[in-house]
């Protein structure tokens, strides 16, 4: 037991030098586990990590900064598994948390998936991406584009690679929950589409029972085709769904209209009282939305053959740094 | 409510048809029908093909016999999504109740994996999977191989493909049952081999929520390596996980003893109570067991880059038809 407890601290500690390209001191690690609900003070992170350095997980850099080893992100990546179930929508609630964007105001954070494409297949990519997001299958145009060197939230590009940003749909839950509406992520799976209009689920993985974020999982299945679905208007494409007490559909209405306007979304589905929505029946007195997943236009490039690094949920950036797919290039 | 019901049992019909490659007569689909908890007379079963014909899901073939058109069997696949969410969970089931394998008597029936390659490609895989078979990281060495025309269990080899069935583990679940062991099937995920030990599950979907088969999605999400563990001991391998009354050890390990003696399972891990298994924490007083998947094989198979068509947990066959792989030639 005694042993888990420094195992769950020393994840902790290279889960905040992870996030981190500089040297980081003990006193803003500890500053930082704290904002994660781990209390340690400076001193003892500092005794963490000359065990860490021991161990290869982490190496000194400059006065007392620390910097995270390839073996210790390949120990981040492995960490108890038993911490990870379930991790996938924690990451949701936590990234949920975090979303400051009102549509009103068109101001604030949002949640982001980041994709990596390699630099010399970044054009090809692109023409398939602006097709996908023209289409009226229904994913939000604005993105975020940067080369390599540059961030994208906490993700910075390596050598070699454009990284693009898409809005996740996820940050519906967050814009949810920060009008005071409580949101149950359900699940991501596959949504056929019929002449633009999407039918109903035809798979799915539930979040909460699951290490990995299902859209990412599904990304790779080929059982997608995303691209034929922008082209002609029938196929199976990524989504996911969330309820919400019925009681605030009201509100919740008038903020999806007012998300639609502003871009962050384009197509979704609500259920009313009582029906199915794409097949799926929300629980009593819940009120199902799905939405369709911000990856589909990745999902379209990987279909035509163009290996992406591509992770659902993954950062946090603000509104204003995104811009329409048309201004990329 | 009303219309829902008639769409299960339409789907139901559906589901008789597909799993037959001659055409069926009402009786016997009602017959069909009852076995899986549906009851209708044959009357009735005649009344609902008549507008399943008029809808071109069936076809009428001899006298009064009916065959699953290609419209059929996609709106079999995308049968309402509420019926299939846990659905994975549900086949668990009935494929464990119809194992009647005794490890003793070296008779009764297994589950399968089954796998249809390219006749073309067939060499070059088998190759592959001997090599993983022959390797340290412990799957059953029984297989079954069938040509065109020919079968395992209800699956009819179609032209131009080999069909190759490996031993599922979940079949274990099914010999547990009928020792009289009631078993949780928990997850599939991705475990972490090094030295050819299984050291921890890194990732994992839950068969409660899924409506695929964890493995199957894992299969091809590039995040495995089994060749790499085969060649090295070391790499990323599938595996599910159970549960079982640690009450229950005893008999339980005298079940696993005899079923490695008798090739159907090679590795596997068994948690102490109160102790982590593969970095996982049964349930109390439960006790986890982990399996290797029969399908890593084929993993190692499509990480060469050969496609294959695989589908886990898939059929029923007599254990007397299994041969060692090294006879298939």
């Amino acid at each position: 037991m005694m042993e888990q407890d420094v195992e769950r601290k020393i994840i902790g500690i290279l889960k905040v030098l992870s996030s981190s390209t500089e040297p980081v001191g003990a006193n803003i690690i500890a500053r930082e586990l704290h904002r994660r609900g781990i209390v340690l003070d400076g001193r003892t992170v500092r005794y963490h990590l000359k065990i860490m350095d021991e161990r290869g997980l982490t190496k000194k850099e400059g006065r007392e900064g620390r910097l995270i080893t390839q073996k210790g992100l390949s120990e981040l990546e492995e960490a108890l598994v038993s911490d990870r179930v379930g991790l996938i929508i924690t990451q949701i609630e936590s990234l949920s948390y975090q979303v400051t964007f009102n549509p009103w105001r068109k101001e604030g954070k949002v949640i982001l998936n980041t994709s990596l494409i390699k630099k010399d297949k970044f054009k090809e990519a692109l023409s398939i991406i602006k097709r996908v997001l023209k289409s009226r299958i229904g994913m939000s145009s604005l993105v975020i584009c940067r080369r390599e060197g540059e961030r994208i939230g906490d993700l910075v590009i390596p050598k070699g690679e454009v990284g693009l940003g898409t809005v996740c749909s996820i940050t519906v839950n967050g814009v949810l929950l920060k009008e005071g509406i409580p949101v149950e992520a359900k699940f991501g799976g596959i949504v056929q589409v019929s002449d633009f209009v999407p039918q109903r689920f035809t798979e799915l993985v539930t979040y909460s029972g699951s290490s990995l974020d299902p859209l990412e999982i599904f990304m790779k299945s080929g059982i997608t085709s995303v691209l034929k679905a922008a082209k002609t208007g029938s196929g199976k494409v990524l989504a996911n769904f969330r309820e919400i007490p019925a009681v605030a559909w009201e509100q919740a209405e008038e903020i999806f209209e007012r998300l639609k306007e502003v871009e962050i979304i384009k197509i979704i589905a609500i259920s009313k009282p009582g029906q199915l929505i794409l097949g799926v029946s929300p629980g009593v007195d819940k009120m199902g939305i799905a939405v369709m997943g911000g990856l589909n236009p990745l999902v379209a490039v990987e279909e035509a053959g163009i290996r992406t690094q591509s992770k659902a949920i993954s950062t946090i950036v603000d509104f204003k740094e995104l811009v329409s797919i048309e201004e990329v290039e």
